[in-house]
């Protein structure tokens, strides 16, 4: 296995999991790689749940990795009781629940601004990087793995530097990164990518020897997630977005070939991609977080000329052929840095269009993406304030109802405000898209009724907004707050 | 007069206010120089009003503006009834009150969005711009007056520029203008500002000759507002920030000299630059929008190296002593476009520390700064969206309680959110700071209500929060919703 590690004096530092585990004292804050089950640490966090369900002993430990990491992390973690702390992101169920029964302390945090906070001490100390890499060559560089995320950042700031050395992972991912910094205030540069591709950093994570605390081999496999087919609802909001950007670029608001694209995972995203591979747009560009099987097919197609993210994830459906066909995407591919792929310098420049999801919004635009009935957390922001802030065009969508119909997903007042009026270009659900620039917030409550609301649910807003009209004193944005929240 | 026009060719446009307000049209959107009362055009809508008021037509006009102007355009428009929509920010309470009667319709837009949604259409067509210059060049070149706002992005994209030479403002100005524009995606570069005094523009605004279609002359001056002397409370909030500010940059999480300085307009604002003038800060730089009499005195004391803004308004008792010494300031100031003074890559680059003022805040950390009670609008979010959402430092800063004393500014739940828990590092009122990085939802509020509300209030706001956590099943953000509007 030592092929992995190329340059000798490495070796030295090499010792199992649990050895290193033993490293990691109490009430230390730690950074991990991992972006969206992608390149995130495992046999070492796993060694440390472990470790404290052996001993007993009360870690205390404060987790931070890019975005969602795999259950090595947050489910270990958390069963063990390692774990107090966590940020800036989560999906996992465990972890989530555990938050949310007060049991860990979750604070959500913008995936662009974790590299300025880790850089500019807003964190505290960082005692430890834990960092996922697929080897080190004969100059000592450090390769990464599926994602970079904020691993960089980490492995700059933290006192200590622990390395998985990934070989499930090909030697072939050499190559695909371009890892890049910001300095620090007073020394910060332009960033300069001009394009979706331009390469602008090296394809290694720069490190100090002599931090490197551990190297440890893993052979934990990333597990990627099945891609859910793509059930009618996803189908007609995807569909309503490549007619309003189709309608954009008609109207020259949007160039061609478009500016690049943002999405998260899942149904949605894909669908959104499926329905590009069939329309007339060529020269498609990605600068989004995570790239998934549909990027893929989608460069096969020789629809999508490049794709920037920061994490790779394929579904287990879609490994072989990808492993089979890397070598053509490998070129057409690139992970960068969260605070780069995320980065509003860098979004507003390229124009991206963003697509994100809401939990909830309401009639005058603002979105909640991260609170069930304003208290039960999901997973966070995510990166979802950097793009809706800067994008060139920032479309939100959602389902028009939850819970089996039941919930309109649209409301007067929304339980929690992620993202303002502000910051949402369009509303998008099954039923259509409102175009909310340059409106009044009583014509956006029109528009977004009238085409996004659910029909069932449509008489009950516009009597709440007719009557709200009506009754308060303030015709500009009028409510009637005593009863939004009525019965929560 | 004529030696203000230095190009013969463009005494050929020269008429009269009235006759250029009668190539006004119908439905027309115009876009008019001026930000924070200075600059702006003034003998142009005066004389539109006029027209209005005489012939009685419905004239239905958008005006856009920079920021807030003065009552020549909003105060004699709304009056007048030549004015239907308004956008992006404004403060005169003619034009509020008509926005809040329903009378008028306003929508908000970040400052930083202005340029790049006129450059993409958001706004449609932008049919004319009334920009009031000092004076035009032998090369035909437009020099800007005391403002720069959006007046450039006006002149780019109107079908047709109307321009006002203002023969009382002093040619001397000349010079101290930094004129540049982003260029529209796919074309963006990133922009060159490394430092807060880099120059990269022109000092003159490029417009094609063929679209002038009136040059005006206007001898109306500037009404720059009295600096109100500084009250207890905006004194102990200035203190409160520099303390901060000060343990930062002892903690290593702020540089010495300091990042540039934002701040909105106002006795606060002139209290921190004071008690920094008393402080052992030096070279301060200044990245804001509005350069007031505390810049240029902390710029004679030798405490300001560098004052970058939008807008300059000198208030009527400093005006004399301002214009005798001009000539000493002129090398250390500079105005830019909003799009720039505002950008993100610019505030991000920089590290801006960005003092904001809240009407309300809640104990989760987030603030309304437009709408009180939720639905009557103030100003506007202005350009604080830009500056809290990408600044090194973002604080937020508003008196523990309004009217005499009897409500809280700070409350459980806001009544309307225009920037979230995200966006904000510190909360300050006349009672302390709270450091609200890093924490958790839970923590950010026994801070906030531990230091910065008012201790009459403090009982009612613990009795929410003690309540709202043991009742609440979810306990990451515990709220009780039910009751967070009663009475309202
Ligand atoms: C918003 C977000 C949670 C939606 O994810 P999703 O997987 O499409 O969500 P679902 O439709 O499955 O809904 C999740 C849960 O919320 C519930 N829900 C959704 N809308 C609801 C509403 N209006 N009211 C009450 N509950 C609602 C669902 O019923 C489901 O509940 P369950 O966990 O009890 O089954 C997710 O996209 C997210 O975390 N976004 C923020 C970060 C982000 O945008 N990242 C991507 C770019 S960086
Ligand atoms: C927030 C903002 C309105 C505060 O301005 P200000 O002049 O300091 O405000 P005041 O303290 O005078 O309060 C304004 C009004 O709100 C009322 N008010 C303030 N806090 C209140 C509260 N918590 N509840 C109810 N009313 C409140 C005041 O009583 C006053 O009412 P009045 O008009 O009936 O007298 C102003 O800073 C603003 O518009 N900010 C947004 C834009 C911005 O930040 N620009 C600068 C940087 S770009």
């Amino acid at each position: 296995m030592n092929d992995r590690i190329k340059c000798e004096k490495y070796l030295s530092k090499v010792m199992s999991a649990d050895e290193a585990a033993k490293l990691i004292y109490p009430n230390a804050t730690i950074g991990m790689s991992g972006f969206t089950p992608a390149g995130h640490a495992k046999a070492v966090p796993l060694a440390i749940a472990r470790r404290a369900e052996a001993t007993g002993e009360k870690l205390n430990l404060t987790v931070m990795t890019g975005a969602s990491v795999g259950d090595e992390i947050d489910g270990a973690l958390t069963r063990s009781g390692a774990m107090k702390r966590r940020t800036p992101y989560q999906t996992n169920s465990t972890v989530r629940n555990a938050i949310n029964a007060g049991e860990i302390d979750y604070f959500d945090v913008h995936l662009s601004q974790v590299a300025v906070w880790a850089k500019n001490g807003f964190f505290g100390d960082i005692d430890f990087a834990i960092v996922e890499i697929i080897g080190i060559d004969e100059e000592g560089h450090l390769i990464p793995s599926t994602s970079i995320g904020a691993a960089n950042t980490y492995i700059e700031c933290a006192k200590h530097v622990i390395l998985e050395v990934n070989t499930t992972q090909p030697e072939s991912l050499r190559g695909i990164h371009d890892v890049y910094t910001v300095e620090r205030v007073p020394n910060s540069k332009p960033i300069p990518i001009i394009h979706a591709d331009d390469r602008v950093g090296t394809d290694y994570y720069p490190c100090d020897f002599d931090k490197i605390a551990a190297i440890v081999y893993s052979d934990i496999p990333d597990k990627g997630r099945s891609v859910q087919p793509v059930d009618e609802i996803s189908q007609k909001i995807a569909d309503n977005i490549i007619e309003l950007i189709t309608k954009e670029t008609e109207a020259g608001r949007l160039p061609v070939p478009l500016p690049p694209l943002q999405s998260g995972v899942g149904g949605v995203a894909n669908a959104v991609l499926a329905g590009l591979k069939k329309s007339n747009f060529t020269d498609l560009k990605v600068y989004s977080e995570v790239l998934q099987d549909a990027v893929f097919d989608l460069i096969e197609a020789g629809k999508i000329s490049f794709a920037s993210g920061t994490s790779l994830t394929i579904s287990p459906d879609f490994e072989e052929h990808y492993k089979a066909n890397f070598e053509s995407y490998r070129d057409k591919i690139m992970l960068r840095p969260q605070e780069i792929s995320n980065h509003p310098e860098v979004i507003r420049r390229l124009g991206i269009i963003a697509m994100n999801t809401a939990i909830e919004t309401d009639i005058y635009g603002n979105v909640n993406s991260s609170h069930i009935n304003g208290t039960r957390i999901m997973n966070g922001i995510g990166g979802s304030g950097d793009f809706a802030q800067n994008a060139g065009l920032s479309i939100f969508m959602t389902p028009s109802t939850a819970k089996n119909g039941t919930l309109s997903c649209i409301v007067p007042f929304i339980t929690h405000v992620d993202h303002t009026e502000h910051d949402i270009h369009f509303l998008v659900t099954e039923y259509g898209y409102a175009d909310l620039r340059a409106t009044t917030p009583k014509e956006r409550a029109r528009k977004i009724i009238d085409t996004c609301a659910h029909p069932d649910f449509r008489p009950m807003l516009h009597d709440y907004l007719d009557r709200a009209c009506a009754q308060c004193a303030h015709k500009h944005t009028p409510q009637l707050l005593g009863e939004v929240f009525q019965g929560k």
